[in-house]
């Protein structure tokens, strides 16, 4: 089996997800309605539906449960994407204009605004008082950590903790969240919620360390946004932050004017050559693939089906993907 | 007592609260401080977290845990005033820029997402699942509501209904949650918290109609920001809904003249004089002192004490306010 077999396997009830997440940005008003069907429509991988329904394969599994869960979490990951948008400046994203590119950064506040409204509907909608809190919990954690990147875009001085710290709450803490749930709502064992929970923040940080080392080496029309989009925009990355460490004194020199200058001083093709020179990619791309195995190792406890295997061939990918 | 008086007696615990507001918006983001800043120095009449005090007392009175509901329910408040601004493109609030004025929207939707995170961090903090249920779904009624107002910019087809039902969410809501709240984490008698529930939304409501009576009919001095503001963003209140319905059919014609060009054919000057001979004015200000009269018999059932006194006298002053 490989990805498009799992997807295929999991055609008929990602549709209706996809058909609820449609439903929940229906609005009469024109503009929200554009806005947010062009973020809709602009697709994605629905990594986190995925995880959820696979997740539900380890209890009882109910479509109508999980779906709740998986339309909420994509909503929340929509509504983080278009407000990130506004604070990184990206004009495109997923080979399409964003939201503040086609209108404005006014649009694309509210229109973020608007579907984070419809995720907490569905929150309240959702009986369980233990998800309300877990989904409450995941969303002001990630509300922090847009605010932690507003407060590190140009800064050269960030330690790989700290980095890791951002990584983990912009990215790791939603898809941990979506493999916790998807076991939870449907009655799994606590040890196997527990085991999902951690494969789901593994490879939450395998894949943002892959998309951060991706963004410096990939080409435009395989990613949908220029090479070394998150440098312009001004957020350090791994690479970028190990390059500062271990790069000759000239060369550091060299990364720390761009980074002062915001930009200004140096250009972003010569930064990508010394990181890639001095090892940064390899180095991230390295602890990427430790995560990767600490993702497979939480699923040993699970019982060997196919779901299992499916979260085992996702991770992989994660770390090999050249998109 | 008067209305000075009120505040002189909750003065002491009205500064724990503030010192609590100044110490959640610490950040060592140089912009995101000088913007949340701004914004907590522009003040405002903190009226969310007197009536979580005042409420308090009808329980068992512990600062403790008064101050932390009144903090999370001021930052909901100021978090919505400052995205409310983007949609509104309002410039001046409380005699002060706005934070979009003086700096951007960008900046705008970033505090605002700042200031919720900090709110969202405090209810995570409270231990009481029931107020972290009644939090998040105002804050979820409140999200709906800035997307209703989106929706009705420049709407010359709206019902009294439909206007009271987004002045709930806009207004009434959070000032109904900040009276239950101060009396269920003081474990008042669920009759009592009922009833000051009751008390918060009809004050809410009065207090909203007669600020959308003074936008049209005060002075920019003591408005704190130009006469007929709400008219300029296309918001369109209770007084101009009325006169819509009411006017003569050439003075209806130049009403909706004024919103279908969005504020281009008309003067605002010119809509707030037949607004005025119309008689919406008055309409709304009846109104107003019909939620007034409410709000008042929602006291009858408490105990009359110095607190009970001091809620009644914020409603009257309320309604007659002039700024």
């Amino acid at each position: 089996m490989n990805l498009q077999g799992i997807y295929h396997n999991l055609k008929k009830d990602l549709q209706v997800v996809e058909a609820a997440l449609v439903q929940s940005v229906q609005t009469n008003h024109e503009q929200l309605f554009a806005s947010a069907s062009h973020l809709l429509k602009a697709g994605g991988k629905r990594m986190r539906p995925v995880f959820v329904l696979l997740s539900g394969h380890f209890g009882k599994y109910e479509i109508e449960k999980l779906r709740q869960v998986a339309v909420t979490l994509e909503l929340i990951h929509m509504a983080s994407l278009v407000h990130d948008d506004v604070i990184d400046n990206a004009r495109t994203r997923r080979g399409r204009k964003t939201v503040k590119a086609e209108w404005d950064n006014r649009v694309a506040m509210y229109t973020g605004d608007f579907i984070f409204a419809r995720a907490l509907e569905e929150i309240t909608r959702i009986k369980n008082p233990d998800v309300q809190q877990i989904l409450s919990t995941a969303i002001m954690r990630m509300c922090q950590g847009e605010i932690e990147q507003i407060k590190d875009l140009y800064n050269s001085d960030q330690s790989l903790r700290r980095y890791l710290h951002r990584i983990k709450r912009k990215t790791a803490l939603l898809m941990a969240v979506s493999c916790q749930l998807g076991a939870l709502v449907s009655g799994a064992v606590p040890e196997i919620v527990r085991n999902l929970n951690a494969y789901g923040y593994y490879v939450g940080m395998a894949f943002q360390l892959t998309d951060d080392v991706l963004d410096l080496t990939g080409e435009e029309e395989t990613l949908g946004k220029p090479a070394g989009s998150d440098l312009r925009q001004g957020n350090v990355t791994l690479p970028v932050i190990y390059s500062l460490a271990y790069a000759s004194p000239s060369e550091r020199e060299k990364i720390l004017a761009y980074l002062h200058s915001r930009g200004k001083e140096g250009s972003v093709e010569e930064m990508i050559a010394i990181v890639q020179k001095t090892g940064g990619v390899e180095y991230t791309l390295q602890l990427s693939k430790r995560y990767l195995q600490k993702a497979i190792n939480s699923l040993e406890c699970l019982p060997f089906t196919h779901e299992r295997e499916s979260l085992r061939m996702i991770a992989e990918f994660i770390v090999t993907r050249s998109y």
